[in-house]
């Protein structure tokens, strides 16, 4: 019995579990290759126990991401026919190109505490920062370019270009009103969505089959499998980012809202003419009580089921793509998908 | 008559002009792709006529870099057989490597001005300089990987390893003694410059020569030239840092007296006894005078010398290799390896 057959029977938590096994490895011999002070705030970054950070800011925590991406990558490794393993070059790739964006996007947003950590520019400060970014982006790079031929590093190429467009859309949009004809549309959110969120997801699902010896034309299906996921995927982010827990989440609650993010929820409720929201959010609710109220007014307004609606149909346009793979690894394909839109973190 | 047969007679001054001629419809073509706010910066960054930054702090001003590694990727295409323009992906994308880590190595280090302009984050906010550093490092990796087979994007990748892990190393030095057995040696500080300067100069030449269609054990050779030249042109550099003309270099006087940087000059003349040298620069000289004072120290005891001698090493090192070179581009190269010497700014 392979650790293939195996895995259909398990568990997201046990999938993702088991992709570690072949993923930390392969990221920590990686990260070797950087200086001393890069390699320290990725190790923090990617939630290593020896790395707690300059005041023990990540002491007992368990930080790290979830693994998605690398685990999607394996499948669609699985799915090509190969191992889950021979994706590892695609998956570290992705992965450090997802910690490279995370690192770099937390200074520009300000934001302090990610996946209940102090965040890497909070921690060690935003040179450093910046630098362990570039690094874990170097990183990425060079792992897959040597790994691979044919299209898997101008894939990567292409999706950073994304990423960082995608980055550029979100921060354009802080300066947009809240209201009338120049107001962030939901189309005009979808289209940062995925370039900042389905594009990665894509190219991880790409290699991850390229690399597990799939051909080109199914490459780019698994891509789109990816792109519908991704956007799936920041919809329920942003679903969690006003109603989710702050203690399962990691992240400050209300947390969107405070920083006035032109999330979709808050867009949905803004076209349905929520009464006072546009004036409620540029003032930007900052105690409990009025944010609750802020998040309240926006479900009323239809803004969470808009918003779990467009998860959900993004969700179907990806599972059928996968159940139409001829594929080992389709089980495990539907749970991970599936789990992306479920998800309380 | 080509342009290749007219560039032999020209100086350095034309060399550099016709390589503009290629380079920035490439470039431009590149940055086009980058949404307003990276591509406003990045434009600012090359110091393109209409980016004047959001203050006029480009206004009138001649910005942009030299290109000297555009230029010299161009006479390794043409050393290898082809034309200078071949190397545009090459050179495209090692001017964007070269303008990333600027960019991003002026928030790290704090700069304030360079190329006689206001530096980026400088001009548009810490966040937005970040991205678009991002932004020209993704076009770089995508031109490049789209254009070539073989080894150039690997070349890149590495070199974006060496680049990160020489300014980790720069900066490390910061926080080392000026005198003891823990100070920074000439050693430490060689390693530095080659992976900061030497590995994307050697990268300029050598994947120049690959797009030229030339071969990869010329290519290793052309990897070389470029190294020895980079370690030559960060020499002259610090000692430009020191004893440079402001009006000609476009930084502040003494700049990096200032900045506490343990520059080849200055270890040279900690390791022959400069006496006090330690605790002047300990204090961070920052009157012109007590700077000017502690510049004539470091040439009084063999700092300036010393540099200026690893300098014309290298440098010779480099035109050994040029002149084995079986090409219609020797003289050309020869003509700016020479220049990356004596130049004042």
């Amino acid at each position: 019995m392979t650790l293939n057959t195996v895995s259909c029977s398990l568990g997201v938590t046990d999938l993702l579990a088991e992709s570690r096994l072949w993923m930390e490895p392969a990221m920590r011999s990686a990260v070797a290759r950087l200086h001393d002070g890069p390699r320290t705030i990725s190790g923090f970054a990617f939630g290593w126990p020896e790395q707690e950070g300059p005041t023990g800011a990540g002491k007992g925590s368990s930080g790290g991401g979830k693994g998605i991406r690398p685990a999607i990558a394996g499948l669609a490794a699985r799915a090509a026919g190969g191992k889950a393993e021979d994706a590892a070059p695609g998956a570290v790739a992705v992965e450090f190109v997802h910690a490279f964006s995370l690192i770099h996007d937390d200074i520009m947003d300000g934001d302090e505490t990610r996946r209940h950590r102090t965040t890497a520019w909070k921690a060690f400060g935003t040179g450093p920062a910046i630098l362990a970014g570039d690094g874990l982006l170097a990183l990425a790079l060079d792992t897959l370019a040597h790994a691979t031929k044919g299209s898997s590093i101008t894939r990567l190429t292409r999706t950073l270009i994304d990423l960082v467009n995608g980055q550029a859309m979100d921060t354009a949009f802080e300066s947009r009103p809240w209201a009338g004809p120049d107001a962030v549309t939901a189309d005009e959110y979808c289209a940062m969505a995925v370039a900042k969120t389905g594009s990665l997801l894509g190219c991880a699902t790409a290699v991850g089959w390229l690399l597990g010896g799939g051909d080109e034309e199914g490459a780019e299906r698994m891509d789109l499998i990816g792109r519908h996921l991704g956007l799936a995927f920041q919809a329920i982010d942003d679903v969690l980012g006003i109603w989710g827990d702050p203690a399962v989440t990691g992240k400050p609650v209300h947390n969107d809202l405070r920083q006035g993010k032109k999330t979709l929820p808050v867009v949905a409720a803004l076209v349905n003419g929520a009464p006072g929201l546009a004036l409620r959010l540029a003032a930007r609710p900052s105690g409990g009580r009025e944010a609750r109220r802020t998040a309240d007014l926006i479900e009323s307004y239809g803004g969470r089921l808009h918003t779990e609606a467009l998860a959900e149909r993004e969700l179907n346009a990806a599972l059928s793509l996968i159940t139409a793979l001829p594929s080992p690894a389709t089980a495990d394909l539907e749970l991970l998908a599936r789990y992306l839109v479920t998800r309380r973190s």
